[in-house]
């Protein structure tokens, strides 16, 4: 099995194309902005990309089939533009596989001719705010301007992990112009607000609209079923741990 | 050393086959339902999986020789089916290489022209309870009626990790029908008696009886062992650190 | 992508070149020293190398645009040799990266037929001292006297890890000559005293001289930048753990 | 670099060979005996193996020169018997690790033609004894007689991890003959009486002689560079914690 399978489904063909990420991060900011953003626009599944980087586990969905964790790429048409959205469950659980994972990514990227990537995540302040600002980061200096008159907030300093990260730092090297908008976010809270914040710069940006009602409501229900998994997965560490010790099953211990 | 070699041992002629998986896992409910499966068929060893990511140990058998810690296929013929049993001591140790073993399996799976996978777990719920549900999720959604029927329980929620949820997520890629069946268990106690349930649930749907008397005896056996070794297994885990600690061998750390 | 990409910006003409190394260790030593002598020699960049196995992060720099983390080549022409100085940000995140990195550095260390290597780093000692020595390791007993006229001390003792041991350990195996510098430093601070004292070694085994009136400066913005970013790095410490906690995202964990 | 790199020195011509493995484990009984049966019978080294698997770290010598962190093979003539005796400062450091060098070391048994393996380690029971048993385990029953003759005590029960375990394991694979000697020590000390006690069972098995005089200088050696070093290296480790905040650098952590 290759570190990450890019399974393509449909061959759209698409024009102007911007690629939107949205995986998971701090506050999922990110994840609750992509798949919004996903449903708002009825956008529709092309791709998807497997790895044994993933968590090794299979999703039970409400018709009692499993889904098998990975990253799926959707398109949509919206004015000028085709967007194509990229969500998951989960990013690269090892620090190499989110390399790996990152150049599949862009492997699809030049495939479909994308022109330019916007990376959606959280900036972790520890601080609650009512107004959160979008801060931004780019690849290519001549973007800040525009940017900044769509009201992000630069501030020359910090840095980015994971995905939204490297699809900026490995794009940069195929030649990709690219941009990372993040929302000011406490951190330690599933953050809705951040997400709209970051949703509000990005379709100005796009020249559309995106209606903002259920956000709030989806980042609800995630925190609930948050707090209904968590006594549970701490039933299941503890399980886990004495399944661990059982691993090293005979008595004797010698090397 | 590739990252899983599958070594076969005998081809057997089987006809109308069905993998039935009962690897370590929660409750050890998997492995206690796959062994004493295996016991009470008789069933014939054909097949083994090495793997550099099984522990880097041997056991040491009764008659003094050791064994590699390894996975196992029996096959064993029943009524109007070929069963093929896999049981092992471990599961891959790495989250990848539960991907890369799962994928040997289906190799074998492919070769031996299995039309059918069953994987037997437990379902951690931290509370002790005398009659056991039996939970399960499936490949295919026209698998649910049948399994309803034989007294399966469906929820529609959770995630199956490891060994039994790979092969219905990687193995609905490679076209095969496969169902999860899991013993409902406290999590942190070797339960005979969801190994028992999945059993029950699995024999009828086989259409098979399997004697369930000493199913009781193995788990307080394997029980008493694992109660035994405890204590010796934190002397060793001492010894560990302190050698741990040697191999810093040297006075001064620079770098 | 390959475990380190070795990437040439441009192919200098070198003469009688010396690598020095001064890339991030016990008490930023080898960084300070390194970072120090770049700027104050004027060097220029030619080189670079990428790796899964550095930290999957980009830095946001004063004119808003990203960097990916990476090592970094210079080289300066310098009385009767040309030096080329090799810094960046980290060092290889896994033991084994450390080995496949440091075979990657000494693959460019022979394209540009480099003769010798230093290697800086820090000695950590738990003490503070104003004055602190310049400890030596070499590939070659045939080093140790001209050294040793040079002030460095010899103790015939000790370790050395990461890169400033493997290029001599691995750059022997080459036929490569090899000395690592090691400044007498406390280990939990960031010393700029032990750089200069290193730098004053290697200045006058190099016969050249390096203005040191800003290294002091230097340590102390680092250290001001260290301290500012610990409590944040604290908050995002604590959100990353719940971000983890949602991995786990569905309520049951079975296997 | 591959995983595991056999270095071939020279081509002794051995006859009748055995290999017999004395790596550090626990209590380092089997690197003791390794040692000193190589000092005693004035072996020679021809081999070694080098892997990124291995501590990246050199280790300072008395002439001030750096030793790559490896594995030894040495050859001596004895009686009707080559030996190679195999020592080394670690093992592999990760669990698959252990496996591909195991699997690097056979590939040496089979180029020199060895009929049969012994590893030695110790076999930790949380007591101290004054006549410490030889415990064994081996690869075929019919080894079990003439061990028992020398002393050997079975057991028929417990597990073996690392080379001890794996050269077993992986070696019966190749049609190899071995045996685990296993010194009963207490896990916490470096026992040279358990080390001393296999060696016993060793040369009585070879029919040669070799004089246990300094092996308990040896150990004593070895205990106290130990302690003078763990304070040290207690330094080192808070002094790396400290760096490893660091690679954090940048005050903002987003994904």
């Amino acid at each position: 099995m290759k570190d990450a399978v890019l399974k393509i489904l449909e061959r759209p063909r698409l024009r102007n194309t911007i690629l939107i990420e949205g995986l998971p991060g701090i506050g999922l900011v990110g994840k609750l902005a992509g798949d919004h953003m996903l449903d708002e626009l009825n956008a529709k599944k092309f791709a998807e990309i497997y790895s044994p980087y993933l968590p090794p586990q299979v999703n039970i969905q409400d018709d009692n089939t499993v889904k098998l964790i990975c990253m799926e790429f959707y398109y949509v048409k919206v004015k000028k533009n085709d967007l194509i959205i990229l969500v998951g469950e989960s990013q690269g659980i090892t620090p190499d596989s989110q390399y790996r994972i990152a150049e599949t990514i862009l492997d699809l990227v030049e495939e479909f001719n994308v022109k330019k990537i916007f990376t959606l995540g959280g900036l972790g302040t520890g601080n609650i705010t009512n107004e959160p600002k979008v801060f931004g980061a780019v690849t290519h200096k001549e973007l800040v301007d525009n940017l900044k008159k769509a009201g992000v907030v630069f501030r020359g300093t910090g840095a980015i992990f994971g995905a939204s990260g490297l699809l900026l730092g490995l794009g940069m090297q195929r030649g990709i112009q690219a941009v990372c908008l993040m929302g000011e976010t406490h951190g330690q809270i599933i953050d809705a607000k951040a997400a709209e914040a970051v949703l509000t710069v990005l379709t100005r940006l796009l020249g559309i609209k995106i209606d903002m009602t259920e956000i709030e409501e989806k980042a609800k229900e995630t925190e609930k079923q948050l707090n209904k998994m968590s006594k549970m997965v701490e039933e299941q560490r503890k399980a886990q741990e004495r399944q661990q010790r059982f691993s090293d099953e005979v008595p004797l211990y010698i090397r």
